[in-house]
């Protein structure tokens, strides 16, 4: 089960200037900022109730971040959906005729096991499961 | 103060299709259909949590999701955020420097007033401003 939009990935150029703007429009502070070194991802979270909006910046030009950015521009880049068990989910969803991009969880930022389905599969939004780590 | 992410408005070029694959993803049914003639757009809704997602499909080839489905393709169209007080809120983001694309809310899908903002000034998302309408 799908049992919550756990966050929203906006990607940007400039983190800091989209903290000050998120900011403003949210109407509230971001509450933590992480970098994902092996995503080549800046991140920054704020909260709305029980959605994240995380902002993305590039660390390197070899980031999927720096790679969109260059193709899209801009602005939605993906939708987490949260799961309690990832692996059941995964193996749901292929069942289902979807495109799982990475069949082993990995970790992503926020003590998150995700993995990501092809946008080809669906609609053109990128999906990504997400887990918390429990230890 | 944006309270939730109200919905996700996800744009299609087949909704009937598009239902059918949404719902796998969800692993739940749409519960709900409208048509907003004046926006050019028949819609489906699903339940994630707090949050919904709204499939659009354009039904006119002057529809805003038909231009936009035309110069993007599918995927994320909008992120709509739930407000109380739609107009001081309006006047809040204005003052604030945004720019709102329609001042006076108009009538949306899903007994809502709405409004949007430029995506310009939001790092290239179209934000949505949602507010029950309460009769």
């Amino acid at each position: 089960m799908l049992t919550n939009v756990e966050h929203i990935g906006i990607a940007v150029r400039d983190l800091a200037a989209s903290n000050e703007l998120f900011a403003k429009l949210l109407n509230v502070q971001p509450y933590k900022a992480e970098t994902v070194a092996s995503e080549g991802v800046s991140t920054s979270f704020f909260k709305v109730n029980q959605t994240k909006i995380e902002l993305l910046e590039a660390t390197n030009p070899d980031s999927p971040i720096a790679k969109f950015l260059e193709k899209k521009g801009e602005g939605v880049h993906h939708i987490a959906f949260e799961v309690e068990d990832i692996q059941s989910e995964i193996e749901r969803l292929k069942s289902e005729g979807f495109t799982v991009l990475n069949e082993v969880p990995k970790r992503g930022a926020d003590n998150k096991l995700v993995c990501f389905l092809h946008p080809k599969g669906t609609n053109g939004v990128l999906v990504e499961l997400c887990q918390d780590i429990k230890e």
